[in-house]
């Protein structure tokens, strides 16, 4: 059976040895709890709650999936009772205020928290993930007694939220969404409507669930500036503050799914539920992009425990598994054929595994570290923290589960035959990590927000806001030879990715096509270019600890390897990226719509 | 609910513009029945078959699955009743010997058939599939008497066949496989031990089943050249040829896998089972080959068939689909938004399926003429194709499966997050696909045999016998000022094809390693080429029907746009191939064991 052991050791090089947290958090008004004491015994502790009772239902919830009778959802098999541990242990309230009942702690290290949930179990991992979703929206946008009476339930994990977004016809595209609010006499709304794919809609763990739905007032503006958000329970509140009379918002039926069966997706019909505004009238979409810009890094974070979680499973069984001889002889004589960890190509599915998770560590922890600034800092930080997040957050989003999908395949392809088999667990994990491509906003749609949003329409402000941070790793890195084979490419990468993006802009200010034609290469090239930048610096990190002859030489220089690995195996891969970005529009839309077929 | 049409415009095409099966036919000794009006005939019944009785079950085939019960398997509704109608309609006799009770019509044209039937409905094909390996296996090397008892039941397909290799501890190295062969006084074997992965191993479509096994003989030597082949029906054959007594052969369970849930997956254990020996003892493996080199270019096949079903089925949702607006501006002004085919990623993704579909179609149905000339041709013109036969099939099965599985997942992407609901199949798609990498070979033990056994082994004879063909194309195009965009790339890869090879080879022979670290690059590098070359003949067909101003010219046009597209969008992947397949093996193989994981 597969099993999960949290990657502590690389989290604290990545927290430590890489991004310095101890200074980050020691500098971020509000983070002097989180000491290097503190965060390791919250890492410690979270990963006992990982692996011991998340990991082990990660399998059962895949097999027997969710249940839906009579408009009830029924959870797997032991997922309500760990649901149970996780909010006695406290973890839901980690990262809130104390104002709400939370435990104050840095969000970054709350997501620390959530990798380790998240890569044991996934689906389960989505139930508080979802709830962290409304918490931050109700957080910001809500008043105060809606605070009062939803955000401390939710924090203390007594109750669970939702977002309900998507409707049957429309997903990517909310403008054209059509869930009516009426209002009522005292204030609230009736809210009518159909929300679909909704994950944790209906389920069993909690005593209520707060449902945060976009919804159209009465003659709200057509598109996506009529759209307003509202809270509607699943149970009204009581006066004390109790889950009520049961309001009219009901599960219709859970999705047959590829994956994630342990998450129910559901259908919410909405009869005139009494629901709440949350935020200004109209202004639903701009509140929502709280949420979204989170739930990107979330899932972002999908890609990473995808492939960790690979990567883990893999690797056991390419050392044990005896097929062949090494192409140099024998590597075990005693033994009928050598583990197959001996064939270059099996050492680069698991060198690949290994790169895209601890690249994507790095990647995602220093976007969290950008999510506190934006939180807690001021000023210029503030600013240059959100810059740089808007502009990292769909490369995180599109480029980490594109590779994290590449990743568990290439687990699953390390078992061979077995891999397909249900009981190795291989196949569960390429399935789960299927839909990290899709929601959120597909892979085209975070590669359309990062060229044409967030690059093209700042005149490529935010992609100088991290070039600049490159430069300035490069330019102070450049006496040391050690790291030249590292500087030289990202160098020369960091200098080509400006001007392609002058040429595409070029392109774009005579066809606008040019933008959407160019946007998934140029996504990709720029997460592997990131991922170059973070590998440099994890491959002058573990020589400055070498050097300094600190901590396991052998874990520093596995780092090493690894780095070396990414950018002779993996980097290239940019060189065919520059090539077709570059090929213009016209051979994707010469052809008619109705001649691809015949 | 997904639907399928067999490509019957484009099968055409391929068969006259493209490879000129008519000539191919009448020059060949045995193919005097496939006359066009025949070839014709033929397509539109097994389209007709493929389309109305076996696209309707592939849905259910994957939400019943076999069922096992007391040693028997049930098969899912209505697979049954498909196979007698198969069965009736002569279907498996198609393109074997009248000796045996067949048609003798080519192997080629059974192929084209089988596209028909797979692609259909890929779980069900794979019974009558099975058989035809079993029964090129016993008219290659069986007796008079075995092809009697047999091989003229699997013509008729009364019985159907299997192929039993794979062990718990082996897949790969079949050297390590341990079921016995004792002999028995009468001549014939006791066969015991346990088969794992057995397709069709048990089933209620027929009434016997032959399975091929490979077992060791008493005192055989160790390792591969210890195995010999057998025949061990289900059911000993009665004097009148009838299924008699039932054999000590039992399926002991099958397995609960990612897709193909329709296709039984048995463990099979031989109890001392009566086994007849064929082909000459200690030889197995040998004879095995014969099978193996079909059966790869039949799961070569379902990468085909996985791209072309995806193609078809998300063509119509992205046209039908109504999400945002063009970069442009609304292209369908009076409806509420865009179909989604308007944004170029969308294209792109439709635009890669097409080009792996009929580009795939277009180099199987190649090998495929090279299979009827290794069958049916003598001297110079059979050892070519014998050699570019054993050239392209572990590229067909590598690289097609590989890029029909990115087809597959294309397909489910253009859906949305309704791709990953089970309803609309397209991640049933990406499930049944996905076992075509890992079976009759994976991946990277196609790409050994291609680099290692295929050409370093022949000193590059093998690619030369195929980039000749390549190189005369080029220089019979080059005046042609039309051909000069797929002309010259094309010429330059070829070259470089060559260099790659010389240099791997040098390097190879101071370090081993170096042909597996850069086999997968080189076997993908080589099916990108070999698209291509299928692309620019697409190309050059369609020019010419265009400028005689025959047939449909928007078929033509299409034909052209999507060459273009291939070289301009999908070649420049070479590039990064080129870089890593160079990059040296040290990168791979310098991580101790030990330090993958800390």
């Amino acid at each position: 059976m597969p099993e999960y052991k949290a990657p502590q050791k690389d989290i604290h090089f990545v927290l430590n040895d890489l991004l310095d947290f101890e200074q980050h958090y020691s500098q971020l008004p509000g983070c002097e709890e989180a000491t290097p004491d503190m965060v390791s015994a919250i890492i410690e502790e979270g990963a006992r709650f990982a692996e011991r009772v998340l990991a082990p239902l990660n399998q059962v919830g895949d097999q027997e999936g969710c249940r839906f009778e009579d408009g009830q959802v029924t959870t797997p098999t032991g997922f309500r009772e760990a649901y149970q541990q996780f909010v006695e242990g406290g973890w839901p309230s980690l990262s809130h205020s104390p104002e709400w009942g939370g435990q104050g702690l840095p969000d970054s290290l709350g997501m620390v928290v959530s990798e380790l949930t998240s890569t044991a179990n996934w689906a389960w991992g989505m139930y508080p993930g979802l709830s962290h979703g409304a918490m931050n929206t109700l957080e910001e946008h809500g008043t105060e007694e809606q605070k009062q009476t939803y955000l401390t339930k939710l924090v203390s994990g007594e109750w669970t939220g939702t977002m309900c977004l998507t409707e049957p016809h429309c997903g990517t595209d909310l403008g054209l969404l059509r869930t009516k609010a009426e209002p009522n006499a005292d204030g609230s709304y009736a809210i009518s409507g159909t929300k679909i794919f909704i994950s944790a809609g209906e389920h069993d763990m909690a005593d209520n669930i707060v449902h945060i739905v976009l919804a159209r007032l009465p003659d709200a503006p057509a598109g996506t500036k009529g759209i307003s958000l509202f809270i509607v329970p699943k149970h009204l509140p009581t006066a004390d503050g109790g889950a009520g009379e049961r309001n009219a918002v009901n599960c219709g039926s859970i999705e047959h799914k590829m994956g994630i069966h342990g998450n129910s997706t559901c259908v919410m019909n909405f009869d005139a539920a009494t629901g709440y505004l949350i935020g200004p009238a109209n202004k639903g979409l701009n509140c929502m992009f709280t949420f979204m810009n989170t739930a990107r890094l979330g899932t972002a974070m999908q890609g990473l425990a995808h492939a960790e979680w690979g990567f883990q499973n893999s690797l056991p069984y390419a050392r044990e598994r005896l097929q062949m001889r090494a192409l140099t002889g024998p590597a075990a004589p005693d033994k009928a054929a050598d583990p197959i960890i001996v064939h270059p190509e099996v050492r680069k599915m698991l060198l690949t595994q290994k790169a895209f998770a601890e690249g994507g560590r790095a990647l995602i922890y220093y976007c969290s570290m950008l999510v506190d600034k934006v939180k807690l800092a001021d000023g210029e930080e503030k600013a240059n923290a959100d810059t740089q997040l808007a502009f990292l957050t769909p490369i995180a989003k599109a480029f980490l589960t594109e590779v994290g999908f590449e990743s568990a395949n290439h687990a699953l392809q390390v078992y061979g035959g077995h891999g397909y088999i249900s009981e190795w667990g291989m196949e569960q994990n390429v399935r789960d990590c299927r839909i990290s491509m899709l929601y959120e906003g597909t892979t085209q749609i975070q590669a359309l927000d990062l060229l044409g949003r967030k690059v093209l329409m700042t005149q490529g402000e935010t992609l100088k806001s991290f070039t600049k941070v490159i430069h300035k790793f490069c330019k102070a890195a450049e006496e040391d030879p050690k790291m030249r084979a590292f500087t030289g490419p990202l160098a020369k990468l960091n200098s080509e990715w400006g001007d392609l993006t002058q040429q595409i802009g070029m392109k774009a200010m005579m066809n606008k096509e040019e933008v959407g034609a160019a946007s998934v290469d140029y996504v990709m090239y720029s997460g592997y270019v990131t991922l170059a930048y973070f590998w440099a610096r994890s491959a002058q990190a573990a020589q400055l600890k070498l050097a300094a002859g600190e901590g396991d030489a052998a874990f520093y220089r596995s780092k090493l390897t690894t780095a070396r690995f990414y950018f002779e195996r993996i980097l290239p891969r940019t060189r065919g990226l520059v090539e077709t970005m570059l090929s213009g529009s016209d051979n994707l839309m010469e052809l008619p719509e109705d001649n691809f077929i015949f």
